[in-house]
């Protein structure tokens, strides 16, 4: 009885990853984390998507851990959210916390360590990875090996979206018929419900769906 | 100007690394973990220390990350202290937090990298590492991969002690004058003051004393 960990952010992609899991793993649940995002709506995404398909979500709360390490578009509304302009990187959005993706994929692993599992899965991917070097490949499998070594135990991190573009992501959900699934997903940076159509975010969103000729079910404000 | 950030638990190890990387980099400052252990006293003992060498520390809050993770002997009162009997893993003690160094040095390097920070120091000891799989150097230069990768960024692990025993550690602290500091050091794991002298920790710390024929500057109860 293999069972796999998914890494739950309540938005399209890691939804695609549960979907994904849920066809190739006998058990799976999910971990979601509430850094005091500053739209709340992506938790509570996470735990409606988790309820629909029947699994088990557990949240952990890591506290503003993020805005103690420094400033960023995620967690302070004092920061504007723009696609370059990090103050330390100019070509990383000021979205960008720096490492991130390891900090979540780490206490993922020792979760799945106390609770038996060996696969976690998550839904980074760096086709389309606006700059964030800890959605590469590379960065996974190193932390993957950092896992293993620092934990003596064995364990993957599976990420079937890596090398696909967002339609490849739309049709998986397709292929699944599992599409209708996506209408609980959050994308929207503006954190709007029904989302904004016109933050990159959701810019994103609509291009990966009209690219694969399918109907995104999300309901948008302008569209 | 290089600067360094130490990790510091307030133990003897840390208190030995912030000792070497004074000597090494032209700035220095530490930081520290509050992830609701059970002696507190650690945290003033890295405070203190820290103002003795006139560095800054930061306490990190990581809140009850842990036991969200997970039961361990380090911070939930209802698990023995034990050195063998992790519940996954008879070899480990069971204070043993899967990936808990991991997690450290993921936020320390995002810390750093806030910070214009390149060089990491940490007091984990491969020579005697209690069956800790995440303080043996093989781990430590995954993580540093994973860092590197994740953030982009130019970043180093520092472990000076990583081959040595207690006793070369005692004559890091002797031959840089230093010794007196580490009466402000805490190691026991009964959180006493003054130390036990009986635990585990404090049995490894006196040996190491006894071996390089100084004498712990620390206050013991029996001794």
């Amino acid at each position: 009885m293999k069972k796999a960990l998914i890494l739950h952010s309540g938005g399209q992609d890691s939804t695609t990853c549960l979907v994904w899991a849920l066809s190739k793993f006998a058990e799976v649940e999910t971990i979601s984390f509430d850094y005091g995002q500053r739209h709340r709506i992506e938790l509570e995404c996470a735990e409606k998507i988790a309820k629909e398909v029947g699994v088990k979500n557990t949240v952990i709360k890591v506290g503003d851990i993020f805005s103690q390490m420094g400033k960023n578009a995620l967690t302070d509304t004092s920061v504007a959210i723009a696609e370059s302009g990090h103050e330390k990187n100019k070509s990383l959005p000021t979205t960008f916390v720096p490492g991130r993706n390891l900090f979540f994929l780490t206490i993922a692993g020792s979760f799945a360590y106390g609770r038996g599992i060996h696969d976690l899965v998550t839904g980074v991917c760096q086709t389309d990875y606006s700059g964030y070097p800890d959605c590469r490949d590379d960065t996974v499998r190193a932390m993957e090996s950092a896992l293993r070594k620092g934990m003596d135990y064995d364990i993957s991190i599976h990420t079937p979206l890596m090398f696909l573009t967002k339609a490849d992501t739309v049709r998986i959900m397709r292929d699944h018929g599992k599409l209708d699934l996506l209408k609980y997903s959050h994308t929207c940076y503006e954190g709007a419900r029904p989302a904004c159509g016109k933050c990159p975010a959701c810019v994103l969103r609509l291009r990966g769906f009209a690219e694969s000729g399918e109907k995104d079910p999300l309901e948008y404000a302008t569209h």
